[in-house]
C-alpha cells in the first residue's frame, strides 16, 4: 500500500466551506503521481521520456463525510489489478474521524502519439504487480 | 433533459493534451449550476439565501473517448430520481464523433450550517420531479 | 475592446465566500482564449497548427472589490502594443457597481518547439494592430 | 525568510507543457497558506476562528523562464512591509538553473462578515513585524 498525507487547503474548498470534489481528485491524481514516483517510474519521464499517458477511464466515488480548510487527511492506494493495458487502483481518504471517501479509479496505458491503448512494458508491468493487495489492507476496521 | 454547450479550454487540458479530469468535473458541476439556474432556483440563493448546501455523495463516470484543447462538446443532464433528501443526475458529454464521457451523480440536500442531510423542501422537490426523464431519452442511438 | 460577460460560480470561491484570485486568472485566460478565436485565430489551432505559443511574461493585477457566488461580471479587453515578439493587454473586469479589477498583462509568441520567443507572423501582427485601442475607451466614466 | 520546496504537477501544466500561471498562482496560495501556519496563526484559524481574511488586493509578477511538468522549485517568501490594514510579500520562485518567476503581493485584513478592512491584531502584527526582511536576502545573485 502506498500512503500519504495532504492538509485541505484554502483552495481546495468551497463556499460553502468544505472540500470541493473535483479539487479533491486534482488531490488524488497528485497523490497517483507521487505513487509512480515511488514505484521508480516518475510519471513525467513515463509520459516524456518513454511516451506513455495513463489516462483515467473509469472512476466511482462514494464521498461519505465531509472535510473542511485545513483538515489532515490520509490517501491510502492500493493496486487492485494489472491488466494487459489497465491498471485498477483504490484509494481510501480519511481524516481523524475514519474515511471521507473511497474510490476506485482505472487508468489504461496509452501512446501520446496515437492516444491508443498499449500493453504494459514488461519493466513496469513486473513493478506494478509486486504492488498489487488485497484492498481489505486499507480498511482500519480489516481486523 | 437539459444541455449545455462548452468548449474545452487551454486551461482545462494536460500535458499530454487532452481534457485534464478534474478539470472536466468542474465544467460538470458548472452545467449542475445552470441546471439550477434553469429550474428558477438559482444555486447562489439556494445556498445563500436558503442555506442549502447540495454535496456530491456519490460520483461514478466512465470516459470512452478524450477530449483536446477547442473541442465543443454537449452536456446533457437528465434528473433519474428524486429521493426524500437525495438527487439522481445522469450526465451524457459528447462530441462530434459521439459519446466522450458519461457519470451518474448523487447529491444530497444537507443545512449549510449542520453539514446533515434535510428533506428536499416542497417547491424544490415539485419542480425537480417535472424534471425527471427516462435516461434513455439522452442517448442519440436510442431508437 | 473586447467584451464578455462571466458569470462567477460556485467552483471560482473560496470558503470565505468571494472569487479565489487563482481562479479569477483562469477565467482571464479564457476571455484572452475567445479574443483570439473572435480575431480568427483560434487558440488551438495557433498552438496545434502553427506552433505558436503565447505565455504570460508579466502580470499586474488590482483587485479593488470582492465578488461572490452568482455575481455577474464583465470583462474588457483591450490591446495596449503589439511588440515585435509581445503582446500587451489592459483588462477591466466590472460588476454591476462598477470596477471590481484591472490588470495588465504581457504575452510573448514562442515556438512551442523550443519555448524560445519569435516575431509574431504578419497576418496575426496585422489582425492584432487592428485592435489596438486606447485604454480609456474601457474606462466606465470615459466622458 | 519563509521558503518551500513544490514539485510541478501534472495537473499544474497545460498543453504547451509548461505550468500553468492560474495553476502557480494556486501553488503560492498554498505557501502563503503554509508560511501563516509557521507564523503560529494556521490561516484556517485566522478565518473560521478570529474571523479575519486576508483578500489579495494587488499582485505583480514577472514569468522569466518557464517550468515544466517535475520541474523542483523553491518558493521563497519575504515580509516586505506590514501596514495598518495590509501586508506585502515578495516571492521568489527559484528552479535548479535560477529564478523562474517572481511576485509582490499586497493582501489586507478584513472582517470575513463584512468583506470590509480591519487593523491587524496586536499579536498578529507582532509576530508579522518580527518577519520583516530585507528583499535583497532572497536573491541568489546578492553580493
Amino acid at each position: 500500500m502506498f500512503s500519504v498525507s495532504r492538509e485541505i487547503r484554502f483552495g481546495d474548498c468551497d463556499p460553502s466551506g468544505i472540500a470541493y470534489f473535483p479539487s479533491y481528485l486534482n488531490i488524488l491524481n497528485g497523490v497517483v503521481e507521487e505513487f509512480w514516483g515511488g514505484m521508480g517510474f516518475p510519471w513525467h519521464d513515463l509520459i516524456a521520456v518513454r511516451k506513455i499517458g495513463t489516462p483515467t477511464v473509469h472512476l466511482n466515488c462514494d464521498f461519505s463525510r465531509p472535510s473542511v480548510f485545513g483538515d489532515l487527511l490520509t490517501f491510502d492506494l492500493c493496486v487492485r489489478q494489472v491488466g494487459r493495458t489497465s491498471l485498477r487502483f483504490a484509494h481510501v481518504v480519511s481524516g481523524a474521524d475514519g474515511i471521507r471517501w473511497k474510490a476506485r479509479q482505472t487508468v489504461v496505458a496509452t501512446s501520446t502519439a496515437s492516444h491508443r491503448s498499449i500493453p504494459w512494458p514488461d519493466d513496469i508491468r513486473d513493478a506494478l504487480e509486486k504492488h498489487v493487495h488485497a484492498e481489505d489492507a486499507m480498511l482500519p476496521s480489516a481486523g
